[in-house]
């Protein structure tokens, strides 16, 4: 299998501020063709450490990829220190100057004379045209090692490495393929995964097995090796198929689908509606159901509930139950639930009120306490949760909650 | 000033799904006691390539540190690869072998004799003692070299930085601070602001500036160097001063605070509510206003009025108007403001409706078109907004421009 290494050349990145991300999209499309990424460097305009960095990762790697530095300014070292690592001339390249000047032409601006440092290319480089911006890719041979560069902007980088780059990674590459599988799970913790789930991945080495922790769920990336797509399925199929068995209940999509998106699903197939009343969670709840396209077809209307004289006026639940059990309570909840589905008519409705802090919470009713209620034709029932972690921890968990209690009622 | 190398250690950092984010928070911290963060390397479990990684960086920098890799299992090289590039000893530890057997006898489990491998320590190493889990750190110097070994989890890793490593630096890193100061802008694009603040900041070398696009908003990061606290922060006074001068009204925070933490503070400060009507955002714009604490002081409540029912069910929107002018239209963004205003008591409201897409859009009501409303008592009046981007980018815009007009309206 061949091996990559990715530099990603910016100050911006060393910085607090900034990570590098282009990377993730290049992964993901060199594992597709079976290339495994060994090493990634993030590094600013230092050009002794880039220049050492470009001569290590032609020494180890069979590809090396570059994004960034490649614009009009001082800082842009990305050209100069790559010739000077491969021992190359910059050549002048009056093609690529022409079609500056015109770009900036059509805009009816004259083009700035710094830009034409993007002129510049490597001796023997093959220059990949970048149609998105002034700066050209290039990609070169060296030896045994293929180096590309990219420029950083996403929506320079990646048309220009699938139209360019990836034919000619392809044929390097050869029919090895890496397939990935991600199983999604809601309803318990990263080790009470791993306990269920590890006597069964650890018997294989190919898949591979990652658990991950995301937003309070955790992913389980199944990873495959094969020349065949339909063999690496077989492969991943087995595994899956295994874990199934004891993460069954729990795992909502094998698809790496949200739990909004296998929600709706359900909804639409079954021609169901839904109507949500929220508390704690002011309106993240709806605004994650509807972050789906096409969810207007199931999703009728949401109430933000934040006063009690809204969950009175609006979700008719009667100042006497907040007054007797407090509006964090099972009784509110519930009353919540059966309120929004009555005023919207819809087949369920889902109440959420609690305490995400940090104040508000009292020994009693601690931070983190969240009711959660479902309202169907028939009874309206609450689940009382605690959840750790800051207020945005906890409204994001009460929205996972909500969602996959609803997904468990329809399945 | 002194330089540093963070060394990202674990295979999960090399896939399409995570990336390392401890370098940000390690970065700041760093950047706060003057030290330049230079270079930053994600490696897995490649041993070769870890040792040049650790080499490469132990020659070009004062100071190196890695998180990660730490762990009981046979891919956590970090102990093992460090001993061999700093040609030391791995040794036994006993104490912290008793340490981690009381840890697990406390939980009544026994230790899994893998664990044993967390008590070795590098010859001449100072241990780390980590409070939160079962892996230490370690800091070893050599010669001219702090090299620091910390935990990946973030959790066990920032106490162990912070109590441990941070006094260790400041001794070695002397009084040269560096200080940021970020200002957040709303309203006018990436180019826009460049082409009013470049001729400004561009005649500064101290403070320097970095200009960042983040989800739809603008940040001006300022980053000032110097040996006290007060000359950093006169040095970034005076260019804050210049650059606000010409960016003045677009200028939402002088102090890194989100939209919805100003307009929150403006309306406590002023003793104003808000309720909020919205259609397309689908709860996205309550759920950002909830997300600062004690929010429930001025946000009263929230409709999402998704279906054309619940427009004029619970906002009062007269049905003939929706007919009339469609549900995305000024006059129904409007109506949906004064609507909810009225229903809710409240000072302020706000009514969006749009065609976040992807489906739904026609030739004369294009995806990206929004309509967002203001009413206070006087009247209720619409802006006209067309977004680019996807579905997600547009109700993210949405919420954007919805809460920076009312900002403007109290402002």
């Amino acid at each position: 299998m061949l091996n990559a290494e990715i530099i990603a050349i910016g100050s911006e990145m060393l910085t607090p501020f900034r990570l590098d991300t282009n990377s993730l999209w290049l992964t993901e499309r060199l594992n597709a063709m079976g290339i495994d990424v060994k090493l990634k460097t993030i590094v600013g305009d230092d050009e002794a450490r880039l220049e050492e960095t470009i001569r290590d990762a032609m020494k180890r790697s069979e590809i090396v990829i570059s994004t960034g530095g490649l614009g009009p300014t001082e800082d842009d070292i990305t050209r100069k220190i790559f010739a000077r690592a491969l021992k190359r001339q910059l050549i002048l390249e009056q093609s690529i100057l022409d079609k500056l000047r015109a770009r900036f032409a059509r805009r009816n601006m004259p083009m700035p004379e710094i830009n034409a440092r993007q002129a510049l290319v490597i001796n023997g480089a093959q220059i990949l045209e970048n149609n998105n911006g002034t700066a050209p890719g290039m990609l070169i041979t060296e030896g045994k090692c293929t180096v590309v560069l990219l420029p950083g902007p996403p929506r320079e980088m990646k048309p220009i490495f699938d139209t360019l780059v990836m034919p000619v990674l392809k044929q390097r590459a050869g029919d090895m393929l890496i397939v990935r599988r991600c199983l999604n799970i809601f309803g318990l913790g990263e080790s009470g995964v791993d306990e269920l789930a590890a006597p069964i991945y650890l018997k294989y080495r190919n898949p591979s097995t990652t658990i991950l922790f995301k937003d309070g769920q955790i992913e389980l990336h199944l990873t495959a090796q094969s020349r065949s797509e339909s063999e690496a399925g077989s492969l991943l199929d087995e595994l899956a198929g295994q874990l199934d068995e004891v993460l069954g209940e729990y795992i909502f999509s094998r698809r790496n689908e949200t739990l909004e998106e296998v929600v709706g699903e359900l909804l639409k197939l079954r021609g169901y509606t839904l109507a949500t009343a929220e508390s704690c969670t002011g309106g993240l709840l709806a605004g994650r159901i509807t972050d789906v396209p096409g969810s207007s077809e199931y999703f009728l209307e949401g109430v933000v509930s934040y006063s009690n004289e809204a969950k009175s006026d609006l979700l008719g639940v009667p100042k006497k139950l907040i007054k007797e059990h407090g509006a964090v309570s099972q009784q509110v909840a519930e009353a919540m639930a059966a309120g929004i589905r009555k005023r919207a008519g819809s087949t369920f409705g889902i109440g959420v009120t609690g305490i995400a802090g940090p104040g508000g919470g009292s020994e009693e009713k601690p931070v983190g306490l969240v009711y959660i209620a479902l309202a169907d034709d028939t009874q309206a029932t609450a689940r009382k949760l605690i959840f750790p972690g800051d207020r945005q921890f906890i409204r994001t968990l009460s929205v996972n909650a909500a969602l996959d209690m609803l997904r468990r009622r329809i399945k």
